[in-house]
């Protein structure tokens, strides 16, 4: 339906069969990934075929054979180098994650249009926004993190793009209009907090029905 | 698919109108919203159907229309109040966070293991774990947002489970364990860069391919 659910579809998984592994269940079922991702056991079993992981007669698979095959699919992703614009509040915890590293990526450098923050001790530089175009270019950098608020996301998107930027992580709750060649994934905070709310009062009231 | 998938159309369909009306378009039709969301033209007038807005003969819509009734839908939600448990870095972005505020809800109280933490000025007040119960139970909370490291989001967890929470917003990058009768969000945002990533180098090698 949307392109990357693949993609996510397998860091969905990742995450889960992480849990499955030490939980200590061996060999692991479709319908097991199902019944915790919440995909269904025929897309699972359509995407592992997909990532070339054979189930074994009875229809189990590896636990690690799994991960194995999702991490090498992530593999060309090691030593990948990004930007973070924004140094916000939301900026600055981005900028101080640590699961980053986990996955061999790294922020070269973060932009912010305020002098004070430039100056400011940080584990990664803080450059002024006219630097943007310069570094991206020089380090050979393809993906930006947007991290700036609302009213100025757009006009950040399009000035990255015109610096050569081709993947965007939006955490700007707005919709980025970008050209088809470019990316872009959205977090949005607020909304899931919103689903979260609306699920639960569905909840509540089916069990309330139930009584 | 995945439990919850309309209410998040709904929210993203939102964003997207909200961008339509600033330029101005009108009346809007599903392909276009279709081609502002990825997703599929038939889903949106189901959808819309489903929130009982109607086109016009040629199957137009009015995007004040949608708007207010996409807001109707979140309309209860208003005055919601939920807890914050982990004033880390992430923790303190999202106590911090101004958007909620437009969505009238409110973080009521926030939790931390650190006693310095609960020495420290901010706008939500921050509390030991110890007392957690207490305020869920006393100001009938219901939702919770967990920003506490991986290893100890299950532990939180089950506990915010044993004390009445019924809805999650997890951004720890773990899979967490959830009886049915719960619902639970994740934000991932270490696997939405690599999602990122991957479609970047994707884009680029198909146009590397198109020279």
């Amino acid at each position: 339906m949307i392109p990357g659910d693949y993609t996510k579809r397998l860091l969905t998984y990742r995450l889960s069969l992480t849990y499955l592994k030490e939980t200590g269940i061996e060999p692991v079922y479709s319908y097991l990934i199902s019944s915790e991702t919440g995909y269904s056991a025929a897309l699972i079993r359509k995407d592992l075929s997909r990532l070339k992981v054979r189930g074994n007669r009875r229809g189990g698979y590896k636990t690690e054979a799994i991960l194995r095959a999702i991490n090498h699919y992530f593999e060309h992703q090691k030593n990948h180098k990004t930007i973070l614009v924004g140094m916000g509040n939301i900026g600055q915890a981005i900028a101080r994650y640590r699961h980053f590293k986990e996955h061999n990526i790294r922020i070269a450098a973060s932009f912010d249009l305020d002098p004070a923050k430039q100056k400011q001790k940080h584990e990664i530089p803080v450059y002024p926004m006219e630097k943007c175009a310069e570094i991206i270019s020089n380090e050979n950098i393809n993906t930006a993190i947007i991290a700036v608020p609302a009213y100025s996301a757009q006009i950040v998107c399009d000035k990255l793009i015109r610096f050569g930027i081709r993947g965007i992580l939006n955490l700007a709750p707005v919709h980025l209009k970008v050209p088809k060649n470019v990316f872009v994934s959205n977090v949005r905070i607020c909304d899931e907090l919103l689903q979260v709310i609306h699920h639960t009062k569905e909840l509540e009231q089916q069990s309330y029905e139930n009584i």
